[in-house]
């Protein structure tokens, strides 16, 4: 008998109506395989809204209490879709992370799985039943209820996949799988059948998030096939696996954007060892991320240092860098919110040269001014002016053919 | 240092700002007390709105999945009064009924505490912590979550008041104490400054429910000092104490009357040995309570046999006893749902005779009606007409002198 762990976000089970539908999908998917365990996220609103009562508390919003408030609502629905499946006439049985044996760090907020013990599920898979299992939470050896962050529900249902060895790990999202460029931008973007674990994850860290980033390095990690699709279709959604598995290795797979960037620069600092790290140490230890940097000689031993964060932590970071560049003796400081990302990703571009200047001319062809610059093995990507995103988005889906079906 | 168990209601938590008033009568007690432990239901309607939820998943409902479902409404206010604390600059800590070691037999929707593993409330007391604990749950050796019925939080703070030696056990609800009749429909109705267990638990089968029988059993069984008082007003409420402890015994310490009452009959009931249980069977099996029972000899060896059920009974009654009065060969049936019962409770009558006639006089003085009589120890309690009630608890009241302080 096959096992299959099926994962369904929160706009999946938004509504009672919906938690039907979901119920339907369940069943189907017994009817097939025989064991299948379910990882359900909190329906629609409800953790917002957990969020919302908790900030009326007042400004001091404790982790531990946070993550013992949150994990009701994945509990919530738990319960109530092994309730829609016992109406259906489906024997099922909901866990919480902590009854599902899921034991985590005890790092609140963003606990990282560290071990699970599958006895009470493979038991409950025994006795025929249906498991669904509370996504998103587990527990520390000190029994504190933990929650792994955001989207952690994938990284519950990777997880439990990989310890069941389970056949299939399905994550329906309310998208239907992951496309060449944002369908809303890129008209003829299209899905793709498959991808790579390290695509997707390059994906991720640009903002283009359809599963949480852990939840596709436990999935290379440990093997598991990852296939995203959508509830709300019955076709087939795009399969995350290795990319020796791939058919066929393309180039380029997608065109990625970023709209949550912002420029930071620092003129004429002077040019003394150590000088960079005054400057990122500052900001780390606000827990802002720099993401790419450039510095530039100048004349005099002076350097001018560019260098980009997230849009949202630039009114964190004005204040660290008004002190450093006071600290520094710097000749003057700019901050810059017109400014976006784009991208591009392919595991074929390792063995391909020449990529990186096919999208600088693409977006030269378009009069687009290149301002930074950052690679890896699979990706390359520029700042650009962030009005000018949509038409760099299209105009690198063009150059790199990803209108045309290539399996 | 003082060891106090406050519990608060759904009403006291209704809204985050009455959970900010709690969170200030907690805080009080702290500076007077030293260690606190605070047991919370859920916040206002949450319970009802999951029910609501849950009965949209169709007409099965596990009593398995409701418990998972429904405990998450007190761990969320649990978490919540934490984070209020904190934001007094009160350490505070929330703990589920799992992890407050509250264990339960696995009887869902209704178990009783069969043990308290004190360990880590005490260790979090020891670190100063205010500890919340979420009321009306626990948890079976299996590992799954149960809850204690309707009303269970009250349990869950007497039993924790017991296991922990508590010097205090105060129950805060929406009203402010015990009173010698409902305020509503008796003007010059007193608070008691106290009350007896015996006392309490009579007025709770009578259906004037301030505390849940079980919680009040607990106490009187483990000599818990119950506080009932009100988090609206800063005022003593009632003590339930041991009799012994009272300062003076009163003879009727006050009067009830529950509207959820209906009368059922059959006529000309064959005069046979294992007639009567044939009827009461039936309806134990339907799990409907019978509580007074009037069995009147007839002509020609038949009987009449009348009884009293709860009014929200009656639609589930009526086929059973259609179904038992074809078999046993009656010559008629009645169904009545407009009677009522009123009812003296008081420790001191078991050594004043002559109360239950006292009563019947004060009945009959107003032209009331008694059509079933049932006693206890410390108990009367007639079935009169439902319109009559108004009436006969005013009456009665005067009659016992219930409006001049005695204490």
């Amino acid at each position: 008998m096959a096992l299959v762990v099926q994962k369904f976000g929160g706009s999946s089970v938004a509504s009672m109506e919906r938690m039907r539908r979901v119920a339907q999908l369940v069943a189907a998917e017994r009817e097939r395989s025989g064991r299948v365990v379910v990882v359900v996220s909190a329906m629609g609103d409800t953790t917002d809204e957990l969020i919302s009562l908790a900030e009326e508390t007042g400004p001091l919003l404790d982790d531990r209490e946070m993550d013992a408030l949150l994990s009701t609502g994945e509990q919530q629905s738990a319960a109530l879709l092994a309730m829609t499946l016992h109406n259906l006439g489906v024997p099922a049985v909901s866990l919480t992370g902590w009854q599902a044996g899921i034991r985590t760090e005890a790092a609140f907020s963003r606990a990282r799985i560290r071990r699970i013990d599958p006895e009470r599920i493979e038991r409950e898979l025994d006795a025929g039943r249906v498991v669904v299992v509370a996504g998103f939470q587990g527990v520390t050896a000190g029994q504190d209820i933990t929650t792994l962050g955001r989207g952690g529900s994938d990284t519950t249902a990777v997880a439990l996949a990989a310890v069941l060895k389970a056949d299939e790990c399905d994550i329906y999202t309310d998208v239907d799988g992951v496309y060449t460029a944002d369908p809303r931008m890129v008209k003829s973007a299209r899905k793709l059948s498959h991808i790579s674990y390290d695509e997707m994850l390059e994906l991720a860290s640009l903002g283009a998030i359809v599963l949480q980033p852990r939840s596709v390095e436990f999935a290379k990690l440990y093997g598991v096939r990852v296939q995203v699709r959508s509830s709300f279709t019955r076709e087939a959604g795009t399969l995350v696996l290795e990319v020796g598995e791939m058919e066929q290795e393309r180039i380029v797979t997608g065109v990625a954007y970023d709209l949550n960037v912002a420029k930071v620069a620092l003129f004429d600092v002077p040019d003394r060892p150590g000088i960079a790290s005054a400057i990122f140490k500052s900001l780390a230890a606000e827990s802002i991320n720099v993401d790419m940097i450039i510095q530039s000689a100048n004349r005099d031993e002076r350097n001018d240092i560019s260098f980009t964060i997230a849009r949202n932590d630039l009114s964190r970071a004005v204040p660290v860098v008004e002190r450093v560049g006071r600290e520094l003796g710097v000749s003057g400081l700019a901050f810059g919110e017109d400014v976006a990302k784009v991208s591009i990703v392919g595991a074929g571009m390792q063995s391909n040269p020449g990529v990186a200047a096919a999208m600088f001319e693409a977006l030269a062809s378009q009069g687009i001014n290149i301002q930074m610059i950052s690679t890896s093995e699979i990706r390359v990507s520029c700042v650009i002016d962030a009005a000018s995103v949509e038409k760099a988005v299209n105009a690198l889906h063009r150059t790199f053919k990803l209108d045309q079906p290539d399996d």
